[in-house]
């Protein structure tokens, strides 16, 4: 799945109104196991729900000096531009994930490189976690949720047609090690 | 909440037999949005369950060349070591989680440090992030999931009785770090 990287976790998870396992309507309070925060509790079978941030996996896939974006063919911000990237999956890594989203969007060939990128933006409940690639062909295929893929510059970015506030403040990050001539690994967050 | 880290997806989130907003049964299928993976879906008011990750936030606290570790209270793993460590929640970042947990688990004083491992165990759709911790004192104020909080030497650690492979790999390359002087990003796959 690649579902916009911008969803509110609501968005994706609406509330717990009814049990996961029995169907009977949950009560919100604190569990009887000791923990601190309320939950979704089954009043009958006394399953207790948690709701988790979910994480966003994608890449920064590069040839030379370029970088591969993909024009969204979906909304939320249908139109604009963004790194290939999306929800992770049970039973992936990281990286896996990373590589699915990036076959999937944009069907670029690539080599995986290395973890660039942890980004929280916890008023939504998401991390999102970018790897390099190195593009191995500048011919793309892309899925049905991307117009178009297609290689910039720095200087070509469309810096006021980014999707989404964590892929510019990646992109940054990356031009600026890139110009450097060394990679490191960034950590910030995002309200 | 500072659940046991290996717990499966499966035993901290049973399987979705009822929909979260209606309560109908649910239908096992692949969504109607272009989604390639089968989902929980309501036939009645059509919401789709999805169930991803879930990541593990935890620190690494040490003073000097001394590590703190906590004796398992609970199960799984009761009675062994393990860092302190849980589920991260909504609303937080991955630094506000590892130090959350810190705090209710060891209570400790310490200074959040720098990013320093991220471990995927995509076996039970998890993924494991720790920070590195200062501490400010060796005292510490256990919470009731923890026996007992104690700082070990790299020779001391008692590594036959390391509750989660995650933890014993991590230390190992804390260790080896703070021998060489120098720390970096970690990333790595258990299976």
């Amino acid at each position: 799945m690649s579902a916009p990287a911008d969803y509110t976790a609501a968005m994706h998870r609406p509330p717990v109104k009814h049990c996961r396992n029995c169907g009977n309507v949950v009560i919100i309070r604190l569990p009887d196991d000791g923990d601190t925060r309320k939950r979704a509790v089954c009043p009958a079978c006394r399953t207790v729900h948690y709701d988790n941030p979910l994480n966003v996996v994608g890449t920064i896939p590069a040839l030379d000096d370029r970088v591969l974006l993909c024009k969204r063919n979906i909304e939320p911000r249908l139109g604009k531009w963004t790194l290939p990237a999306g929800f992770m999956e049970l039973h992936e890594t990281v990286a896996e994930g990373a590589a699915r989203e990036t076959l999937e969007e944009a069907g670029a060939q690539f080599e995986l490189g290395d973890f660039f990128s942890l980004v929280n933006i916890a008023r939504v409940g998401q991390v999102h976690l970018f790897y390099r690639a190195r593009l191995l062909s500048d011919q793309f295929a892309p899925g049905y949720e991307t117009q178009e893929a297609r290689l910039f510059t720095e200087a070509q970015v469309p810096w006021d047609e980014i999707a989404f506030r964590t892929v510019g403040e990646t992109l940054k990050r990356y031009f600026d090690d890139h110009r450097r001539g060394q990679f490191s690994v960034h950590v910030f967050d995002i309200n």
